[in-house]
This record gives structure tokens, C-alpha cells and sequence, in this order.
């Protein structure tokens, strides 16, 4: 097997992400019966937890799958094929969303956006409004909450405004799998319909659990198409069997020890609280771009990017995401400068440092790397993460401005 | 929480099975980058073990999911909606395949038959000669190896030669689910097309693992179908995005924990032998058997199950299997006599002592307990479980003869 | 390395004993600063909670060692060479513990007694009134609560009183390793002096953590031992130096993970019960002598024992111990009738079916197999051992009536 | 419980030591007979390996006991009361032994030395020389390696070269608990008579398990004690018992999950190779010194110390080791400038940033911090520390040049 240097495997690809040893421990449990009473109190344990998380009141189903299995049981539970939804362009995700809606037959209409900047909401609203239809034609809006691959969020808050303010009925689909337990999140205050989740983020978890919260709106639009039998065929993922009982059955064999862990995190969530939580990813992500701004010594290049690819120039070290107020809390891209391999840099960091760094996805390949600060992290792990990426940069003969870890405990101090 | 008497929870339900100490410690360890070469080593090893389990040579898909996920993946890459699919009844579980089927948008049709004795060979091969279509209208035909809810095998490799006797071209799927690693299956040798498991029984690993081997036939038709837009919509478990790289990709994030267990779970196969391993299953089943004929003295009764439910007298403790030579050698159903309940009897056992047993599922509620024989047993384990069925049967007050811990070890005294 | 059976190892020695999860997952955590507070607080409460095991109120110390430098603890620290102590004889560990008083200095006197009846209360009675000297020539009496080797509890409260009638102001030292958390043990009622125990037996921990209950008066002799430095010379286990500070202080590093595996141990008794504990271990124990009992058909040989060998004949199966009202509740050592070798009995169930039997100690070697039925057991557990047992003996021929487990399961339903 | 930051807590005391995951796992297992021949083989194993790592092929023997029952164990084997051993001072560690020295009834003489600097080699060989009486009246040296509570390393190779030149025939003992498996030792070329170590540090073990390396001549003085019974009285560390058998016996239980978590730090140090290992802990603590250098600015004091305490004046962030020739690979010690409180700054690091520094003891207590980086450590982990550490200071206000990491990061680009 390869061998890796010596101590702890430095994790900050972002997702999956660093997983706490009580989680770990939680699960090193014999199994148990799925129908066991012991069980079923740590399922709804679990199952309320990740509700309160989302701040709803409303429906919460899991698969026996990941993040991409909670999204098709969105797509086949409330549209029908040859129904259109909207998806708003953030970069490598969103457009995989918007692939599986074509594969399940939906008709996909995509908002174009600029991977650095993301959606313009006038231009959403313009959009919108452009719906003439009488049932309006467009049945869903997906919005991914917070681009793993860019780092960049979107305002989810804002485009339920804009909705509402073009009077448009469509259901609102958040990807949240990135973005959940880091940052803030409001299901029922946003009016969010779907919102796609997994266990491999911000609930630090190891993956094979998705979920789905599940507006009581996007409910009665999946109930209307099993009745009606207008939707799309599914039984993987069919809702209605799901809900028969409380808390919900698996089709198949329930996951036991996927919530054994999950009942974990939730705990571990609620000791240190949901705020403390947000907190803490604002203060190191803040440190995390206060050291690529040092880095980077203020360049800012006039890339843009989209699926077709980059143009413009990159001088130095720069973070991708270029609007400061959708700067993601849980993970930063970062450019390096023209000529430069990140992937190199990657299995350098990796190799000779035990240092797990992300990897440009898509058109990025290469050209950026990317830091998850997500999940179980503090200060000390950041810290040693930011200057071995340093090390790694110096050895690689990337252009930077040394003294990123200063920046970092700099910003630390004041936040 | 509810809490359990002292001591280890003796877990003898059908599925999931007792997880070995190695497997559990497996999985606890850090992530990792799923690209990280040392983890795609590990991947490798992983799928061709459980390749070797199979015996075959042919494909092997993994999906986040269970096994009902990897129904569903079979039945949606290889069949078009309309399409006709026959599934052999066998029980509890063929019939939930049946249904998914019909949900997905496949004509099912049911060969029928006793759940106690299985398909006749001989109904069977007259039912393929009947198919008189020219591209025959039967497409695939759906066979449970093992049904886990009544303890009755399916006699697969003769069940192809009824096929190619009738030389009948339709797809052989086998959902080996609870019979995978418990005892003999050859997938190559019996032309098994589409073979459906799952990483909780035989494999002893924690559920969300599913996986399907697939014939070159099999894949060559999820091809065509993928070609001719003639298949059934999916994204989630879609063959050709998969098989893009080697090893597979996952839809999203690979489950990283699920393969350390999976890795750690073909070690300890492969350490015992696949041949010893059969054996003693075949061993310890036997035993569980003989006891079971010691508590009921004999007693045969007339009892018929189906769909429709039980009819005629059962008097005394017997197994379920009618038919010796289709016996499980993974699970064993036990029917209580008449005007007792073995619903109550299994909330004694372990309410009282911690020893889980199964339910009886479907028109079986509460006349069949059930006693999983796979996975990580040994004689100690089972016959501590028999003889703690006896003393909850004595406190329960279900009649049966005293000593059927004698005869289980005088089974194994002579196996 | 050798291999084993599959399925779990049932360890069956009357100690170390079966370490539940729970125990082993609390140890798999990170070190921690023995210094940091929240360790602190995780000593105390474990500390805390095995004086609840010894019922006192009295001082308590730890050492990292197993039991038998809890038993030098005891011995360097109250008594100087030369000072006379009284053992009375039970059986192999008795006779180490005078042994070990010897090396150390002390001049020893046995009681001697049969190790299948144990010490006659009457002719402790003389002794002790033999004891002319004007301040007593004897300054500790040692007594093993319950000897590992034969499965003998001693009357310790009866002993107490004997000592008060005859007004005798000896320290009275009691070995509880293999009692503690197993049966009734009251240090303070009892008027024990010192109570040496240690982690791995009723506290079903991994061995490494040795203890000592010291009565005030057992204090109060050692401080004077050292203020005269009359004492023996000792520093690793002299008490004076742990007692400086509250929680105890360790020479050299404490050992961290020990308490966090018995901060667990106090947490599973105390949600159990002291008196639900002892009760499970009588119903199992005498469960276990229904067995031996039924095996034997009734046999009672004249078979004594002593340091000097065994006399008499053995025709069948037999429990050691010859005294009912003695017979201990955690361990049951097993005569096998003359001609038959307990040892290879031992190989052959641990090489076939991976039951690890406890073997026979210094003159009961070959003669004896022992069974402990302590610590983290139930009943299906238990059923398991004994049915194996059966099997085993079996398949070696050793003579016995074939049933034991129905016995078993009898006096189950009866207690 | 006192709760700490989120994150993996950082434990940068020097000693206990981080604990891989895989030592942890290894100890995560069910109990077995420690007669069982699997375990015979493991304990042979990891007997081995320790061997390897003194670089001897003499004798081993292991104790249930910490360091300190190994140092105890060494002076009552070798040495009878009365018996003279010299002492060479180097700090609170050296003095601890010879307290239990003296406790033990030997009559101890110190070579005194400043702890910053440690022993002047001519003094010692005037000391040796003087020894004039006709059998030598010093019957042992006592040196501590590594003095863990100053970073400060002593010449092992050379005193055996001073004892040699002055014809000394003393037993060379050599305290090796902080710095066996971070930087060289060997036993059999350096002339070491008893080698004192502990699982918990280089090993990267939990603490519990002590063991002293033996030589051929020591061996024989210990037998030719017990022969004579002119010895000290010993008992659970006499190493006559324990020689019987091979591999060796305990007194009373085997510490068999110590053994078990011994083993895998063998296997894990194979892996790396011991000369790597040196290799990484040589760069890693020059890391940290040239990060001490840069926050001091170059400070040098005049600081001097030993038990009466501190003289000199101390300006600046400063190594306390003032030798660079003896400098630990292990763990430095810290001053902080007069005025200042460096246990105020470790509370601050470990309640806010979860990062555990050492603390300064004896005399050292207020006036020192010390970051231990021995065993399992790497870069991102190290970096992690010093750059969290300078945050601290920050924080608390202690005068420090900013971009300690910095320096670090330059240190390892050129190691």
C-alpha cells in the first residue's frame, strides 16, 4: 500500500471533511436491530437534530446514499419529466444538478453567472418575470447554496425575495451540502421547498447518508403526482414509502450505523451551539483569505470563468471567488499564478507533508486549489494548514509573498 | 435511552449480521481523499474480493446505497418501461422486487409458487416455452437466492438450465443478498446476468453498500439502451457514468468509511477460504435445524403460505422450509404453533435476555421467528443463541421439547 | 500468527474478563494532559466510584500495576521486615501472596486448610488466641476473598468477627480481584484494613490499573512506618508521596487511558447496580453448577487438595469446591474424572471452537478446567460456554452426562 | 465536564505523546488468554522490536508500571542498601531518581551540574577518579538522557568513554523514557548497563507499560544479589521471576492490551525505519528552535539554574537548553522574559485554542513553557503548534518578534 509521511494526515480538501474521534467511536458499535426501540429513539434523536439544523418544522427524509442521491430524490419526487426548472450557474455543481435533471428527463433552463461572482439577481428577476406562462412555465428553481468547487454562496435569502416579488410559484431547491452546519441556513424563513444535504460536511460525518428537507408545499406536489401518476418513475427514492411510518422506513436495510454516527454529531452540534458553530467558520475562514490576500501581496486579475472556461490573466496568488460578501465560510479556491501547476503543488503538499489539499474541479483543474475549513476545526489545525501550504509553495517555486501565517494570526486576533 | 440487560447483544435477526471486531476497527480511521492513490489501491483490492465472491470475471458496480438500491440500479440500466420482466415467487422479498419493478414502469408477471417450497423447475421451463413472441416478451427474469424472510434457497444454476433448455435469451437476475458469502453462488458458471448484494450480511459490514455484478450481455444491453434513449431515465445509479474511470466513480462523494470496512471484510473472507466458510455455515445450519426438529418433535403440518396468506394447522415448533434440499444455510424461519405468538416471544428474548431474533415479515407477522445463521458465528455463538430460545420459549410458555441444544450438538458432533 | 476459528473468541478464563465496547471505546481516544482539568475531574469520579465497589469511605490509591503490586503496596507500606503476618491457605493465590510476603521481609505463618473447603473459622479462632504476645505477635492476617484458582470464596465478615472475639488488633488484608463487582464486598462493615484489587476482573477493564481500599487505621500505621522509617523500603507504591495531593498524584506519568476506561467501568456498574450485578452472578453461577452438577450425575469424590497435591479419587465431573455455601459466584473450577486431562480439553475447544477455558494452577494442573462467569455476561453468553463445553468434552472423551445445558436452562427459569 | 474548543486538541506536552490512530485501533480488541500461543507471539514481537530500538542484544524485561517502576525496578535488582550510585545532575528528573534512590535505601551522590548546560565530562572523570577505594565504592552512574523537563540531552556515548579511560567498573544506568525512538540511543556500543524506559512517549503508547534493557553484567550482579540475599527486598519488580519463562512471565495478569498497542508502535516504527525517524525528529525540533531563536530576536541571558532555583536576568523569548551540542530532538523548554507567567499562557492556549503545551516544573514552574515534538509528528502538526503558540503570546502580551513560523518554515526548507 503507499505509505503516507508519518502523523496525522492533515484533511482539507473541503469535504469529505475531518471527522471527530467520538464520531468515529460512535460508530464502532456492534449493530443492532433496526427495529429495536433503542434504535428507533436514536433514529428520531438523529433525525430531529438535522431538522433543527435546517431550521424547519417541516418534512426531513434520509437515503442510504450521498449527496447526489438526495438530489435526484428531489428531481423524481416533484417534477415530472418534460417539467422545466431553472438552475442558477455557480460552476462545477450546479451544473451536475443540472445534468441529472436532464438525465431524469426534466427540460433544464440554465441562468448563466460568472463562477467568480455568481447570479445577478436582476437578472434573475428579469428572468422571472419573462415567465408568461399561466402555470408559469418554470417549475423549480435549483440554487446551490454554496459551490464546493469555488467557494463562492449564494444569497438563497435574496432569491426567495426576488421570487416573491415576481409572484413566481416555483418550488425553491437549495444544495446545501456544503454549506450546512458551517454557515447559516434557514429552511422555513427562506422559503426554501428542497433542501439537499449529506452527512459528509459540516455534520462530519463519513458519507452514505443524504437527506432531503421537504417543504409541506414540495410535499403536496409529490403526493398530486403519485396520485395522478404524472411523475417521474422512482422507488429508490419514492417518498410516499418512506413517510408510511414515523420515523420513516428505508426501502431495504435502515443504515444503522451511518446514524449511530449521526446521532453523534448532532450532539456534538448542540454543545457547542449553532451560532458558536458559524462563528468559528467566519473567524478562521476570515484568517484562510487574510493569508491567500497576503500571499497573493493584493493582486486581483481579471479572470472570469465559466463552463466554457477561463479567460484573463492571473499574476499572483488570488482567491477565485471575487464578490467579498459571497465568500464562502467553508472553503476557499485559490488561484495560482499563470504557468503555475496546483495539481503539482497538491501532490507535493500530500507527499511529502501528509497535507490534504482540494483540487480544482472541471475547467479549474490545475489552475486552483482548494482549502476546506469546514467541520471539526480550530485555530491550531488551520494554522498548521495554511503555513505547510506555504512550505509546499516555497519548495514548488509558486510566487507568493512569505508570512501567510502571519496574516492568518493577525486576522485571527481581531475577529 | 432504552436500556438492555448486561452483557453482549447476541444479534441473531437475518440481516444485518454480527460485525467482527476488524471490521468496525477498520472503519475507524480518519478520511481521506477519495483520489488519493492509497485509497484507490484500497477500492481496487475491495471490488476484486468481492468479485472472487461472485465468481466472476465480468463487471462490479458499487453504489452508496443498500441493497434495494442495487435492485433498483439492475432493473432501470436494463430494461426500458413496458418492458416485461418475470419474477419467480419466493416470498416476502421477491415480491418487493416485483413491486419496484411495476413502480419503475415494468410489466411484471409472477410465476407462482409456495413460499415454503420454492418454484417448480418444471412450471417454470413450461411458463419460457409459452413465451412465444419472436424476441420473446419475457426480458429478464428475477430470482431471489435466498429469500431472507422464509429461510428458502433458489436453485439458480438449475434454474439456468431450465432457460437454456427453453432457450430462452432473457436476462437471469439473482438478488443474493442474505446468501452471498453464506454459501455457494457462481455467477460465471450459472450465467447470472445481474447479481444484486449488499455489504450487510454475508460481508459483515455495516449497510449502505450495494453493489451489482453484471454480465457483458447485461452491459452490453444497459448500452444499448443508453444509445437508443430507450432505457429508463436514472442518474443516480447510471452504469455508463461509472464505468468512465477505473476503479469506478461514484455520483458524488465516494464512501470512503464503507470501503476501509468492505476492504477489512474480504481480508477475513479470504483468510478463512470461501470453500471453509461454506462449510460451516452448512454446519452451523445444520445444527440449528436439528434443534428445531427436537423442539417439535417431529410435527410436520399441512401449512401453505403466499401472498395471500397462511392456511392449514400448524401444531408444533417447525421450520418453515418444507423442503430440505432448499433449506438455507443462512437463515432459518421457525413457525410457532397455532394460538401462539412469536412476536411476544421475540420481545421477550430480548428484552429479558438481549438475545435479537427475527420476525416473521408479511403474512408471517408473528408466526415465525427467525434465527440468521451467517456471517461471524461460530458454535458457541449459536448455540447459546438455541439455548436461549429454549429458555424464552420455557418463559413463554410455547410448547416444545426440552433439549434442542442436545440435538444441535450432537448435529455438530457428526458435521 | 496463529489463527483462530471464526466468530468471536469466547473468553471464558475467570480473568481478564470480557471488556464490554463501551469500556474499549472509551479507551480509543486521544492522550489528554494528566494535568488538564477535565482529566482531573475523570479521576475523581473513577476513583470515586470504585470506593462505592468497596463500600468505603476510606482512603483509596491507585497504582499503575496489576493486582499483585497492589499487594506489595499493601504489604511495604503497613508492615517492616521482620513483622510476622498470618495467611490463610485457600489455594494458588494465597500461597503467592505469602510468598511474596517472604521476599519482601516478613516472616509468614500459613493456616493452612483444604483447598476444597477453605479455612475452618474454629481453628482461626485458636490460632489467634494462641497469639500470647503482649502486642500481638501477628500484624496482618491475609485472606483472598475469592480464590481464582478453585473458585472459594472465604467468610470475610465471619473472619472479621473472629478477630474480634478474639480481640486481636491485627490489620486485616483482603484480596478482592476476583471478587469485586462480582459478589458482596463491604470494606468499611467488614472492618477490612486493606483491599487490594485491581482493573481487569468485576471491573471488566484491560489489566494495568492495581488499587488498595487503606482504613484509617491502615493509614495511620503507615505514616507512623515512615515517620520511625521502621517501614520496609518502597518508593514506587509508597503511599506517602500519592497522597500529597487530591486526586492522588502518580509516581511518573499517570496512567491516562486507564481511567478513561474505568470512568467507563463505574458508569456501566453504576447503571446496572451494585445488587443487580450480584444477582445476575448468582443466577449465572448457579446456573453453571446445575450444569457441572448434571454432567457429574451426582458424583462427590474425597478427593483433597493441598499445596503438597491431591489425594483421593475422582470418578466424573465435579465441582472443586466442596463447600455450597462457599462455592464462588465468579468462578467455577471443575474437576475432570482421573485419567482425563483438563488441558488438552483446554486446546481442543480454544483450536476448534475458539472457547478459551481457564486452566488448572499449580497442583490442579490437568486436573481442572475453570469456567469465570464474571463481569460482562448474560445468559446466551453463558448457554454458549456451557454448550460448547459439552461439545468439547465430547469430542475428547471425557465421561459425562450429556444435558448439561438443560440443566442449565432449569435453574435459569427457577432464579 | 470542562469542555474544550472544537478541534482535534493539540498536544504538544512532551509526554505522554500523541497516539496514532493505529495504536489506538490496535488496542481496541477483545481480550485474550495471555497463555493463548497468538499472544506468545505477539508479546515476542513487540519484545523484539523494543529490543531493536536499544539497540541491544542482551536482556529485556517489561512491567506493569510506568518509567518509574522501571527505575525502580533497575536500583533494586543491581543494588543493595547501603550501596553507593552516583547521580548526575541535569534537573527535576535526575533528582527524582536519586530521591528514589535514596528511598530505597542507597546512599546517593550527586554530580552536580547546571541544568542548562548538563555535565562537564572532566569534572566527571576528576569525580571517577577520586573514587579511590580498592572495590570502588560507587557501584552505579545514574544519567538521564534526556532531561524532559529542560531539553536537555546528555553525552551517553561519552561518560561510558570517561568511566572507561578512569577504569571505573560502576553499572552505567541510563534513563532513556523521553528519548528512546526520537533521537540515538544504543545500549550494547555505548556500554549502558540498564536502559529505563516507558510505552508513552517515543513508543506512542498509552502509559503503563515500563521496561529496563539489562546487560549481560547487570544480569549477573542482580543474580549473584539474590544468590546472596544481599539484595535489596523486592517482590513485583524482581526480575528472577520473571526470567523463568520466555518470553518472559508477569507477576499476576499479563498487561495483554499494552502488549497489544506495543506491537503496532513496533510495526509502525519498522515501517518508517528508526534512522528516518531520527532524521524527521532532528528537523522538526531544529523547526522549532529556529522559531524560539526568532521570537527571542537573539536574546541570550545569563540565566542559570538548578534546585536552589534561578539567577540571571531573562529578557527575551529564549531556549532554556543554552548548549546547542545538547539540545533535545525531543522537547524544548522555553523561558519567558522576567515578569511574565508562562503557566497563564498555557491555560490561555488550552482553554481557547485547545492546544496543550508543557508546563515548567520545580523550579522551572512560571518561568518555562515547553513544546514537546517526539512521536508521531509531522510539519502541518508542528507548524500548527508554533504558530498557535505565537498566537498565544500574542494574546497574553508576552514579548515575542513576530513570524516564528516563518523562521520554522525556512528551517525545514533547508532540513
Amino acid at each position: 500500500m503507499t505509505t503516507r509521511p508519518r502523523g496525522r494526515n492533515f484533511f482539507f480538501a473541503p469535504g469529505p471533511t475531518n471527522i471527530p474521534d467520538r464520531i468515529l467511536g460512535a460508530m464502532h458499535r456492534p449493530t443492532i436491530d433496526f427495529f429495536d426501540p433503542s434504535f428507533i429513539e436514536l433514529q428520531k434523536f438523529a433525525t430531529d437534530g438535522v431538522k433543527r439544523l435546517l431550521k424547519t418544522k417541516q418534512h426531513m427524509l434520509f437515503y442510504a446514499a450521498n449527496g447526489h442521491g438526495a438530489w435526484e430524490a428531489g428531481l423524481v419526487n416533484c417534477f415530472s419529466p418534460g417539467e422545466r426548472v431553472l438552475v442558477i450557474e455557480s460552476g462545477h455543481f450546479s451544473h451536475h444538478w443540472s445534468m441529472m435533471a436532464e438525465e431524469l428527463g426534466l427540460e433544464v433552463e440554465t441562468l448563466n453567472a460568472d463562477w467568480r461572482h455568481g447570479v445577478d439577481l436582476k437578472v434573475l428577476e428579469a428572468h422571472l418575470k419573462a415567465d408568461k406562462d399561466k402555470d408559469k412555465a418554470i417549475k423549480g428553481i435549483l440554487v446551490v447554496h454554496n459551490e464546493t468547487a469555488t467557494g463562492l454562496s449564494a444569497p438563497i435569502g435574496d432569491i426567495r425575495k426576488v421570487m416573491d416579488k415576481a409572484k413566481h410559484p416555483a418550488l425553491l431547491l437549495a444544495d446545501t451540502i456544503s454549506s450546512l452546519g458551517s454557515f447559516d441556513f434557514r429552511m422555513d424563513e427562506w422559503g426554501v421547498d428542497i433542501v439537499v444535504g449529506g452527512s459528509q460536511k459540516g455534520l462530519m460525518m463519513v458519507t452514505g447518508l443524504g437527506f432531503t428537507g421537504i417543504s409541506a408545499k414540495a410535499m403536496a406536489r409529490a403526493e398530486k403526482n403519485t396520485e395522478n401518476s404524472t411523475g417521474a418513475r422512482k422507488s429508490y427514492f419514492n417518498w410516499a414509502a418512506m413517510r408510511a411510518t414515523e420515523p420513516q422506513r428505508f426501502p431495504g436495510t435502515t443504515p444503522v450505523h451511518l446514524f449511530y454516527g449521526l446521532a453523534e454529531s448532532v450532539k456534538i452540534i448542540d454543545e457547542e451551539g449553532l451560532d458558536n458553530i458559524f462563528k468559528r467558520h467566519h473567524r478562521l475562514a476570515n484568517a484562510t483569505r487574510a493569508a491567500i490576500a497576503h500571499w497573493g501581496g493584493g493582486t486581483k486579475s481579471d479572470m472570469r470563468i465559466s463552463l466554457a472556461g477561463m479567460t484573463g490573466k492571473v499574476e499572483g496568488i488570488e482567491l477565485l471567488c471575487a464578490d467579498a460578501a459571497r465568500a464562502s465560510d467553508s472553503v476557499s479556491a485559490i488561484l495560482v499564478p499563470d504557468g503555475h501547476d496546483a495539481q503539482a503543488l497538491r501532490k507535493h503538499a500530500l507527499e511529502r507533508y501528509n497535507l490534504a489539499l482540494g483540487g480544482g474541479l472541471g475547467p479549474l483543474a490545475g489552475r486552483v486549489f482548494r482549502i476546506g475549513h469546514l467541520g471539526d476545526l480550530n485555530e491550531p489545525m488551520l494554522l498548521g494548514a495554511l503555513a505547510t501550504t506555504e512550505l509546499a509553495m516555497a519548495d514548488r517555486g509558486i510566487p507568493h509573498a512569505a508570512g501567510g501565517v502571519n496574516a492568518a494570526i493577525q486576522a485571527l486576533r481581531k475577529g
